[in-house]
């Protein structure tokens, strides 16, 4: 490892819920509550992949503030500051009221079992695999196959690299505590990017010719990426907005029913400009850019792809 | 004076260098060094005035490196660390010769006589307009007039709201502390951007039709948009790369001969991402954007226009 390289803690707690209850929390209607901040590109996976799988109405979502101290996420948004259902403060006391002590991070995504008041997960990677393959008995009628088995291994490849070179790649840039080490992850991330524009530049979706569980964990980079990576974890060899395949595959997604709602930039750019002060000090947030370029025509539906395959975009007032 | 907002210290030296000799400096070949740092914009202008005007021969030159201490400009780039003509390390020495226990800015560009080693002045706006006006029986044969006397009340004009809003409003942005006085510097900077957008929209010049200090004055901002102001001092509307009129109008200043040869991005990059400290607490200087941009055609030739007036370049190699 170079010196200086930021390193993910991806100690998650890795209990799941499942329609068979193995790990003793079985899907059921109403008895769980997906916590998330609008801001988090992780926890933006779930709130993307529930809703277009409408799951609104079996899972409810509670929201974290965008910002945090050094204990939690809170539900500042909420009246009394409280999560309305949970009745909590702040999204620690989910963790320990299942572990008491728990010492690892206090993550978004999170699934707390309602009843107990005990958080169940907060493995992002498997929840939305789990949200499209475990949750089926209750997805709407239409729902799009996210991550079907005739697919799944060139997925998992895509995710892989995608995960190590841009979704955290971001990050290993921003956070980065030398420029040696800096620089290798800005130059596999823009290598990543180029690579990505090459494979998008003559179909519309990542893998086969639908939106999959892959073209919603590059989406969520993505969006932030000009409003955030590119000045605030220096990402700047060019704005999404200068990279005309990637910025046009990322405008058709975000004009998708189920993609660009789920979006704030508001609470994006106050998360990281406030909670970063070790990259930030001042926390002032910046005034820019202009997102007004997000609604603009795409082009992409030439490529051809259906982006719900055989089923139906959800229902635009969700 | 709105809370956190950034004042610059305007303190100078006001002796001049002048051709009637009457603050005891008279203008004379080979007396005085030109202090500048190549990452600094206020410095720049001197650089290219000096260039344009070619001076180069009667007014040497010594450069500082990037970076500085909270005690001064030094000479790292130098063989064993000091100015060769001025034996100095730093050039708060300069200033501490002529005025013992200074304490006020230690700036560039700064002029200091060589024989004592005592800096004359650092007031960066007076400097270049003397270079044009006082030194004229030096000035190489086809040397263009910068601060005409018909066009001078235009020319200060423009530069006042230039300065107020662009050259300085670029660190009113960056150094505000309150979030307050960072949106109200970013909005004027950006209204100032598109005046100045409407204005050189039909005509290839600030005022008149060829090259003048307010030119200079403009161009050095914009030379350190992209690779400075867009991220670390949060202007971040869009680079200038966006702004359609303004980045050919940059762009055909920078392929000017003395413009863009006096650009060198990174020490422009390294000055401010290394110095600020309280902005980039970790002094990791980001390794984009893709400078080539300014190399590419700008089409402004259209727009008639003779950069040297009745003059001509500078030559090449200087």
């Amino acid at each position: 490892m170079a010196s200086g390289e930021y390193t993910r803690d991806q100690r998650y707690i890795a209990t799941r819920i499942t329609a068979d209850g193995r790990d003793g929390y079985p899907v059921e209607p109403g008895r769980y509550r997906l916590v998330v901040s609008r801001a988090c590109p992780w926890a933006n996976r779930a709130i993307i992949v529930r809703r277009l799988l409408g799951l609104e109405d079996v899972l409810s979502m509670g929201v974290a503030g965008p910002t945090h101290d050094e204990r939690s996420w809170s539900f500042g948004l909420d009246p009394g500051g409280r999560d309305p259902v949970l009745g909590i403060e702040r999204l620690q006391e989910a963790f320990l009221s299942r572990f008491p002590g728990y010492d690892k991070g206090i993550t978004v995504p999170a699934i707390v079992d309602v009843p107990s008041g005990a958080v169940v997960t907060n493995d992002f990677a498997q929840l939305t695999i789990d949200l499209s393959l475990e949750w089926t008995a209750f997805h709407r009628p239409g729902a799009p196959r996210l991550y079907p088995a005739e697919l799944r291994d060139e997925i998992d490849e895509v995710n892989a690299v995608v995960f190590r070179d841009v979704n955290n790649g971001v990050y290993r840039a921003g956070f980065a505590s030398s420029q040696d080490a800096y620089e290798k992850a800005y130059q596999q991330l823009f290598d990543r990017l180029d690579w990505l524009s090459d494979r998008l530049a003559n179909q519309r979706y990542l893998v086969g010719d639908a939106i999959t569980e892959a073209d919603v964990r590059l989406f969520t980079t993505l969006a932030r990426f000009d409003a955030v990576y590119h000045g605030h974890f220096k990402c700047n060899r060019s704005k999404l907005s200068e990279m005309p395949v990637l910025w046009a595959y990322a405008r058709d997604l975000f004009q998708t029913p189920g993609f660009g709602d789920t979006i704030d930039f508001a609470q994006i750019k106050e998360h990281y400009y406030v909670v970063h002060r070790t990259i930030n000090p001042t926390g002032i947030v910046p005034a820019g850019p202009d997102p007004s370029g997000w609604l603009t025509p795409h082009g992409r539906e030439s490529l051809g792809g259906r982006p719900f395959g055989d089923g139906t975009p959800p229902v635009s007032d969700r």
